[in-house]
């Protein structure tokens, strides 16, 4: 079968719902496979709520964690799967580095989805931008596991981080995500340890449409920013 | 009649047959309407071997470069038009730039193309490109002869300079022009006075095309390589 | 006596209120001075609402613009002024600017607020910038009227414009403004011609409050971002 | 007790005299606990003229630079520990990470400061600025250690490099050290292995002080000048 | 005869003393010509010594600072002309812009020295930048007063401004002025009206020296330093 | 003896061939001793041709790379040694840093060449980058193996990445090497693997070649481009 695909490299277990949730429910819409990739649960640095109940245990937050992933997922539309590496800090070896190569050679993403370059507020982000393009260029070498074709150039781009001009990162592609937003908004509420994040993300949804509007004459009510890491190739330039 | 549109607004009359008129061809033989607004005849900057012969007047200068400019557009299949605004140094007044305005009010560009921010080699090109993206700016002002429709928000993209890393300029999309490369080469070699650059912007358009197949695993020989000053907004990252 | 008093350079007659509201009615609630100084009414980039009614004519809208203007100051407890230069093309020439350096020289300001260096969506907000600190400069110098005293050296911050990350522009400075939310939205109700800007300045405020409040460990509902053109020269680090 | 404090995290255990000896003095002497953490001793790279004694070992360099590295503190008012991470290169494992997180949670810096974000003349100072940044935010997880607070937002300032410019490091920050200077040189004097610094960082102390008079109208004789990781957030622009 | 020249463009009287003075006094010392174009005397921003004496005339103090100049750079060995443009603000027509285009076709200058592109302090600045990059550019053209030879490509260098890391300046070339020390003080000593500016400068100096001793084992009491505007094009890397 | 020396830190075996197989050659020629370091052979990454071929194994594509490798520095008349860390990844502890460092100070080059900061296509090259760099620094340290002299501070060049603008790496020295192009293009057809690397890097030449002579006035045909790490200490400023 013919299915096209999309990979998203998210950090801890919610990023990818705050920064990527449209256009993972859009594509996903649109008959392709999305699937996440979750270096970590997050379950040192984005649980907060959860470890303050009592008798709370490492295990039990990264259970719940999961399950609150997996749910929001499949609100989505998109697999899910966990590297499980830590986080504050996360810590990726090479043979995590690999196992996200080999994600790669199976999907065969035709885009793929990660952090921004810096991040001053959370190490964790940077090391997920870093390695999603280290295993893009190791998946392009003939010379690992030279049974496996290769991949080809997927381009790559960078979701909005919390604090974007603090993380330099900077808005390049707007895509209107309003046909799948109650989708987007669903997936929020799973997050029940970050409740505070759903409006903010609410807010963001909104500032990017208005700006994605005056961008192109047209009338978006809400969008996704992402920045590009490679020249896009293409036969037209809109 | 619905035919699109595309503005290239270039300093001198040759700068667009180096930098866009791949894309002036391959958009014209699409059916669009591309019209080349050259703010000056390059006919102090860019004229050296016409002022090496003997009894060569500005006059003369601006008129053969004016008739290799309007040759070259043919070729291309683009409509030009010049405001004739001196060169070495570039100087636009107000009326000027409200011409630049009119262009745009005119044609309704679904693009434009123009000169990069920076070029330390020529004050002209950054000039060019103030100018450009400030008549956009007031073509979308209702309160600028508001008698006329206002314009939408269309992309503007920047050639490549002659030196691209001293200008800061970054290629951020490629443009295969390998099926319009045989006109953009006989637009090269109209331009008698700068026949020097027939091979520079030959290995330019072959080092393009190499990256552009990089960066896409296309087979892709020629290209031009464009920056974006604006977001895209799109309804697909690809 | 002894009033305080700051500065607000604004390129229309309705930025100071979306960028600099909060800050106005703090100060000026803390018995300051504050004083608008407005290059400009806005009259043709910032007013479509109004030129799509009937029989509209230039002068009409500079009315009514002004009139607002002066209504959103009064509101925030700011006094106001205006020079008249034109918009969409705003161009001041030395006259202007030595008016510039007269307001710095007659209300010798603590601070100054004033737009980013750069704006692609707005050429008249970083002349409006460069004039500003021109102006500072100018009313530095002990030979320009020298029978006046030379102002100090105020510190500059660059209110946020209105799509933050194209304008290379970085909040460096959160101010608390939710004490005064309720004045600057009553004076974002008087800018009947932007009405569509409301809302979307609100959550700039909501989010900006979020970020102040993440880093810092207070709890800010409405925060104003500023970046800041100098040093800052202080006894303490916080 | 309220005593509050501040954190100096150093790579070496000079760098904290030469680049905030007068930050740490002029804190102690306002009562605040100021703690130095060095991370190696500089054993290798910055005791040249230790090494051209007969018979040196680096057992024997190492205890010399502690000794002068307590005294120096003492002086300042300061107290101070070392990690003893080595150098030429410094490597810091999560062991020595976790124990300046240790170092966050006990003292609640009230700020941090730290090594700028690049040197391209010393990799050991980079890497302090990484420890320290990620230290802080771990410090601020509530899964790391959950029987522990965490800690707030603390501002972190990064103070001068050696060559600035080639730091890519900008002052952002000016504080008057004047009247702490003579415990600031005194501290310099110690540091017996390193003479050639004295007066180079007495003309640095003299020209940052010069800049800050220029950016604020006082008469500040001597300065030290940060870079600021965060935003600041305030009650007060100024 | 086949004396070498160089080309100093000055915005104010006083800037090729403190900026450039050891530059000119080692290439005059080896038989160079080095000329100083000043844009204007500096009689209002750099003269406040003079402004506070009574009666004095904008005139008075033109004469003063032009005598002062001429003093100095005959302590250098170097020629100096004046444009007489204003300062604070500098304006330049293109009628003046054209003297310096005749300076360069006259001198024909191995290289040139100049302002930053960026000068927060002081616009000046960055406007004598842009005139001696424009000029040059126009001093290359053919078809500028088509009688004259053209100029080649120099080098150009810009010049220490004064507070570097805010004007985005980067030391990139360390000459070492070690030999005409005594020279460029015995300048300083000229210039009465700024005399608090001696010491800041000769401590600039001898951080320049140690920093260019630093990169080089050599040993450098004191230096210039200069950022580059173009490549370097050389037979040897070193 | 007082043979003079450089070093080449290249991350796949031939990197060094593209991108400084001229300056290698030049030097060579001037009698000099031209020393190459591979840290890795580049046998997984860069020989996909190699891989295509039944049968092939990690041993033989390494076996192969280094002969080709000997072979083409011998061409440029280098000597040449491997480090065997591997690519894609590239990995380089301590031990093998150390053997970096142990080669500065074997050799003491007059200058080094290396690969960009960045580069997004390919990790090993700004990994070889950080290594060459950090063996520098270590090589000056007295502390670092005592008993050997350090050595002083020779400047590092970077030479040209694939895709320079999106390293954002910037041309500052034009070396010509038209004298030696012949040994670098047979240096070009030993790298049986690359072929299409031939003709790219021929262009290259020829681009970099035309833009020397754009910045100098002399007529080059051929150039190698690089940029500075570290600022140039010299006499003169050409």
């Amino acid at each position: 079968m013919n299915q096209k695909s999309a990979l998203i490299v998210s950090a801890h277990s919610a990023d990818f719902v705050w920064r990527a949730g449209g256009a993972a429910a859009l594509y996903a819409e649109r008959g392709w496979r999305v699937h996440i990739l979750c270096l970590s649960f997050g379950e040192r640095g984005e649980s907060a709520k959860l470890w303050k109940q009592a008798d709370m245990s490492l295990e039990t937050v990264k259970r719940i964690r999961r399950d609150e992933s997996e749910q929001a997922a499949a609100i989505l539309g998109a697999s899910i799967s966990f590297l499980d590496c830590g986080d504050y800090p996360l810590r990726v070896g090479d043979e995590a580095l690999f196992k996200i190569v080999d994600a790669y050679r199976q999907l065969r993403p035709e885009f793929v989805l990660t952090h921004s370059f810096k991040d001053p507020y959370n190490f964790d982000h940077p090391l997920a931008n870093h390695l999603a393009l280290e295993a893009r260029i190791i998946a392009q070498a003939h010379g690992h596991n030279p049974a496996e074709p290769v991949i080809g150039a997927p381009p790559v781009f960078l979701f909005e981080p919390h604090q974007p001009e603090q993380c330099e990162w900077k808005p390049e592609t707007f895509l209107d995500i309003s046909p799948v937003w109650e989708k987007k908004y669903r997936a929020f509420q799973i997050m029940g340890a970050q409740e505070h994040l759903w409006e903010y993300y609410t807010r963001a949804g909104l500032q990017r449409g208005a700006q994605a509007s005056r961008n192109s004459s047209k009338n978006i009510k809400y969008a996704e920013a992402f920045q590009c890491v490679y020249p896009r190739v293409a036969d037209d330039l809109l």
